[in-house]
């Protein structure tokens, strides 16, 4: 069995980069890793927080890459944890922790599977991030400042889960992100709500402008927003056509009646790779607590994230946006970017897929799905669009590990399994 | 000068009935400065607070009621009082402290006014409730059991304000209230926004709940809400043609450019007193922190108050509200109607009104304003459509009082002559 001792150790570092918690401490700890096992290392100072990065030469010069990061989601809301969510706990073969599935389970399995080599058959570099969860708002920087650094022949990508039947999966894409905060002002306080019949409300003006911004039926009103959709060709179609998708069993575990729009299982799949969203991460204004308190707030915000498919571009949808806020009557509200992130692709065609997949069905009992591209996000297009390195996103979780919500865990077996599967693919590669 | 250390020390306690802090210590120490002064006291229970209830007899029988409350609104946003809401204290001539306007202030006026007399020429009664803030839940049944108890010939309300221009007001009603909590579920539990594509949002689906609410001229669009709204008659528009009202000077103290719609000062007496409304209090879901989280939240919910005219009726418009949402596809939205208050009115025409204005005005340099009703909302109507006394609000507040907000405060020399039109009223009564 792969000792788990040295992730529980990672774990119990509160690493949660929104708030700036635990990095330096998470920055060491994985260096300190790295170099146990071997590796020469460096922690590589940018704007935000620090990347380490490792380099471990092989026979050859060939080269893998592993990109992780060493930062976690905020573990709120708390009172939902069944167990604290910085120290790891074994329950039912599951490791429950912040951060477990997304990302350190991945990072410590792939180290695990390197250290179980005498000799490296091929040249290994990890470049973990800390900044992943906040957007990755300064790992383009680093990128072009190192791109010599950063050469390699193949980059397997931070995370993966098995899905609902328990099939292995691979990620050959991500989406674009543009996180968007709102912010509107009222009066110069909060008021009476009697005063409401007289003064504007910045809560309704913000309600309205996030109305604006999509129709009922999940269609983006912004002008321009879909102008750049690059739809997936024919042959991409007939591959999204044999994965296999149990939406009962994903709307069981979800709890919930039916999909949005109640689509079909085949919708939903292609809603999953190739639709754009615009989400609604957070809002409050005003008294929320218990019982009544009849005020007019004086200001009132939003956090919504807008999901982009190539070749949507972040920066123009911000522009897009602001000028729909423009043309309806909403320029007073202050709407701020935040770590935009660009759509990537590795096409499926490309040989590391292929080895990539043999590595995995050479492990596992049922056979890779492979998905052209995921719903999530990340700096992958920094990796696939700058750096031009075929990127594949494979990893230990599964479709219970509940990534940036309470009780995240991971299968013990999968994380056995998942470091098989890199020294599979380190001898193929 | 009138003694404000009664008024201080009862400042002190924190007596915010939503949160059901300090109640009994409050009643206590108003049921002490009534027996103080002479009166027969009680605390009557009800099925929430208790209410306060004194009487001391006068030379007649001729009854005037005060209606006043001991509790007061939450204080926060606590970060932005200038000194401790619940430590009183004096800066130029003002006192602040949370519930000074609203409405201790006021309570105590009145208190040392009786106080001041060696013999009572009328029979004075407090009739003093811990709930108004909380929308006085209790009071209708602690009416409906001491009517006899509560027989007066004429009633001061709660509180009053000075208007921008410093002219004392009379409101002779006041409007009902509708308090709605919104409750929406999704998923079983928050999720990466990534599955935004799939799963349906609770929180877009109460944004959309809320816009379809109202249009963006504030017409309210619940199919009936306006049905028995009873406009007022050409007599008493001829009254409110003679209020005088500074919208500039309002905007100013507001920090506002224009008014609501962009209407006209007259525009805006007419709204204040005759516009029903819809506000949202307080909304919120998911994230809200600093920097991103990209989450699908699993709930969301927002607190909306009606304001309400004659003869609208809140319970009708809480199902009429029901029946909005069902229509619109919204019946999964749990809505919680919170202490439902009916519009009242008293006619400009009746003595008891005439009288009041001559108290006041022997006592102002500025001639008192008449309002025909007020833009607030209370339990008058028990007063006057159930218990049938003809009932005047009038008051210490002015208009930088702040009532609800931070920093709530009082001019002392309105609460000076705050008390000296108490005692010209018990004489000319």
């Amino acid at each position: 069995m792969t000792n788990i001792e040295p992730l529980k150790e990672l774990l119990r570092i509160p690493s949660v980069s929104t708030v700036h918690q635990g990095i330096e401490e998470c920055a060491e700890k994985v260096k300190e890793f790295l170099e146990e096992a071997g590796f020469e290392t460096q922690i590589i100072e940018t704007k935000g927080h620090p990347v380490v990065f490792g380099e471990k030469k092989g026979k050859t010069d060939k080269t893998l890459m592993f990109y992780d990061h060493y930062d976690v989601q905020p573990p709120d809301p708390l009172d939902e944890w069944e167990s604290p969510p910085f120290e790891p706990e074994v329950r039912n073969n599951r490791l429950y922790a912040r951060g477990v599935a997304d990302n350190k389970g991945n990072l410590m399995a792939r180290l695990e599977a390197v250290k179980s080599f005498d000799e490296l058959p091929v040249t290994i570099k990890f470049v973990v991030e800390g900044e992943e969860e906040m957007g990755s708002p300064h790992l383009e920087g680093f990128v072009n400042d190192n791109k010599d650094l950063l050469k390699a022949d193949g980059c397997i990508w931070e995370a993966g889960y098995k899905d609902v039947a328990g099939r292995p999966t691979m990620f050959l894409g991500a989406k674009g992100l543009c996180y968007v905060e709102f912010r509107v002002k009222g009066a110069n306080r909060d008021l009476h709500s009697a005063s409401a019949v007289i003064v504007e409300s910045p809560v309704w003006r913000l309600v309205r402008a996030l109305t604006s911004l999509k129709d009922e039926n999940e269609r983006i009103l912004i002008e321009g927003f879909y102008d750049d959709v690059n739809p997936p060709d024919k042959e991409e179609l007939d591959l999204v056509d044999t994965i296999p998708y149990n939406g009962d069993l994903t709307k069981k575990i979800l709890g919930i009646d039916k999909f949005l729009l109640d689509i079909s299982d085949k919708e939903a799949v292609s809603r999953i790779l190739y639709a754009s969203s615009c989400n609604i991460c957070g809002i409050h204004a005003g008294y929320t607590g218990k019982g009544s308190k009849t005020v007019l707030p004086c200001k009132a915000m939003a956090k919504v994230d807008f999901r982009l498919v190539p070749d949507q571009d972040p920066e123009k949808v911000f522009n897009l946006l602001k000028a729909h806020l423009k043309k309806h009557g909403y320029s007073d509200i202050e709407v701020e970017s935040m770590g935009p992130l660009w759509p990537a692709k590795t096409s499926f065609k490309e040989r590391f897929v292929t080895v990539v997949k043999e590595s995995m069905d050479a492990v596992y009992d049922k056979e890779a799905v492979v998905y052209p591209t995921m719903s999530g996000s990340g700096p992958m297009w920094l990796f696939t669009n700058v750096l031009n390195i075929p990127t594949v996103s494979i990893g230990v979780g599964d479709a219970e590990s509940r990534a940036h919500s309470p009780n995240e865990s991971i299968n013990l077996t999968d994380y056995e399994e998942g470091t098989q599967v890199i020294k599979e693919l380190i001898n193929r590669f």
